[in-house]
């Protein structure tokens, strides 16, 4: 599989419209040449960017998807009429110029809250991008990043002729740039919405919403899965339903470890895993808790082996049977059966150290069928320094 | 009224007796000549420590209470049998030595978790505690103390010949010091326990429970409040409810804005006042999501009058109608109905600069009699050097 090549039927392009300062990459589009099936995902903050609404409109209202139009830079979030008239005229000179129906037309915005999209630099670039289109999807990729370090994608093949492809950005919320998570997945197989929006929500909260930097929801957060069938392939038929559905879960958690390992100061991961609760739902709940606890990520910043903290955290989040309960940091054992466990501190103090990717293990009731798993960054100086920057 | 001084019929003591590697004083007590009415709020953590769960029990039997025995630099929480014993031995000791039933004792412990509490530096100091008894409470508001900088103490007088005094302590987590939120109020009116336990509960809901250091909850929160009656005064008799409710309160949110002014790495503290929910709760709750958020607290710890974060944050835990959306910092309008305002940006910065209680206020819609309060501090870098310093 060549790298960066999109699924058959897809363009992309990606390129500097004027928004960002820096004068990187900040506008970008996925076009399919032959119409889409859709599923997404949005923030639930209350407080929601016009491009959020928008699109939970276009998809609810069941038309089938041709363009999706990124900008990095600005968020176009609280942003009132002006916001919203930047967003319908994007739209509407994207539509003309592509030949598209404007409502097979899905937008999203990522940057600064809190000032209008001016709508001159994308309207006026809309012809260049259009020239752009091509198969390689890395200009997309970098068109969408805001603080993020580097671009993050997941690749995969599926049957003979398809393949499932995702773009994601994000590694904090930096006001005012207000960095949010925004991710794209394209395939060439053929599935309908509501399969595919079930297997996105499933995969979605076993990755996504299982990751933290910080804590804090955006107001212009969306995963967007864009279907075009132009492999041939269809999820039924070629493809099992559980192939499909693993395959996109698979890509939806490596894009989802990518946004924590790029997440805002981190110096390293972790992966929590929860066991033995009584629904998985609530393993999760505790996982991400366990994930989300300040106490926890300066813990793992410190290299500290300390576990009363990861059963303190997990313990605010669902049932902890102490009875039960065994803690494992990679493949040293904490604390067993509740009890308190002899082990060689200093050492798995230094292996936490020259670890990337902390592992830990908590077993809290019976049902160890009952997996949760969750990923966050550690919580280091540079976390605060970025954020306490004065904007100005 | 004199400073430090207990109501009528309490006496209490605190000495170091050997827990604390720092030899400050760690073991301290409360004792009322006459039987007292309780009442109790509780950490909601799963993980309990064993003080919690005998507390809880205790209270429920309906015992009146005698005494209450507090250790510092010990939890004795996750510490299995080994730790029952202890908490047993040292309450069996106290009810032989004070002449008092073993079921008038409720005990408290915070500190180190997973070891368990040492019982006989504690039976052995019981009689010096004994003998130390009085009526100031300065000692004991000491012997509480883990990371804390200071005693916190708040003081009302209620009626002609009534008091209410209250001591708290915590800072923080840090493990393996674990230190958590304690807090003691004491009073010589006359009330029994059901209405005493009505009211802690709802005074707590708007003191306690609306404060955030670093929003993890510890395995040994609670607040226990006496009342002996040895003033003659009785609620609902020379006392109205209402002011009883009203003092108890202010006692409350007293002692929990010390807590959060002794944050670890705090420099600052700031009040969020959200008004317009649709539900009192949902304010608080929202208030309370606001004062949690690290983006809030980054920004007021860079003196970063950064309105975005605010209003993203308040909408991740309710509804905000952007229509109506109001936001000031001190007398400054930032935002109104849903419209960015012109503000003196840099005086503002410098405003909060100077500031050691910065005021946020957020109207989120129409029913601006439903107000929520919270208070937080800020995240510095004082916060992460503490947290993620190596515990060995």
């Amino acid at each position: 599989m060549k790298k960066f090549s999109l699924p058959n039927g897809f363009l992309s392009a990606g390129l500097f419209c004027g928004i960002k300062q820096s004068k990187k990459k900040d506008l970008g589009i996925i076009y399919s040449e032959v119409p889409c099936s859709v599923a997404g995902v949005f923030t639930t903050n209350s407080v929601k960017a016009h491009c959020v609404i928008d699109n939970q409109s276009v998809i609810k209202s069941g038309n089938s998807i041709k363009a999706v139009i990124v900008n990095s830079g600005n968020a176009n979030a609280c942003t009132g009429e002006a916001g919203l008239d930047s967003l319908r005229e994007i739209k509407k000179s994207l539509a003309e110029l592509f030949s598209i129906d404007i409502n097979s037309i899905l937008t999203a915005s990522t940057g600064i809250i809190g000032i209008p999209l001016p709508k001159e630099p994308v309207i006026n670039s809309l012809t260049a991008l259009h020239n752009q289109l091509s198969n390689n999807y890395k200009d997309f990729a970098e068109a969408i990043l805001t603080t993020d370090l580097d671009i993050k994608f997941s690749e995969k093949q599926i049957g003979n002729k398809s393949k499932i492809i995702g773009v994601t950005k994000g590694s904090g919320m930096i006001n005012p740039q207000m960095a949010t998570t925004l991710t794209f997945i394209v395939t060439d197989l053929k599935i309908d919405s509501k399969e595919l929006q079930n297997s996105l929500d499933i995969a979605n909260a076993k990755s996504f919403n299982q990751i933290t930097v910080d804590g804090d929801t955006s107001t212009n957060d969306m995963i967007l899965v864009l279907a075009n069938g132009a492999s041939g392939e269809k999820v039924g038929k070629e493809i099992s339903h559980e192939d499909f559905h693993a395959a996109l879960t698979e890509i939806n958690v490596d894009l989802a470890k990518q946004v924590v390992i790029d997440g805002e100061g981190a110096t390293k991961i972790f992966e929590i895993q929860i066991k033995g609760s009584s629904t998985e739902e609530e393993a999760r709940i505790m996982a991400k808790g366990v994930a989300n606890s300040l106490l926890v990520k300066t813990a793992i910043f410190g290299n500290d082996p300390n576990w009363g903290r990861f059963l303190a955290a997990a313990g605010q989040y669902g049932q902890v049977d102490m009875e039960k309960a065994r803690l494992k940091i990679f493949d040293t054992v904490l604390l067993d059966a509740g009890k308190v466990c002899e082990y060689d501190k200093p050492a798995l103090s230094a292996q936490m150290k020259e670890s990337k990717e902390i592992k830990v293990e908590l077993i809290v009731g019976e049902k160890i069928q009952n997996l949760g798993l969750a990923w966050g960054c550690d919580l280091s100086y540079e976390y605060v320094r970025i954020n306490a920057e004065y904007t100005t």
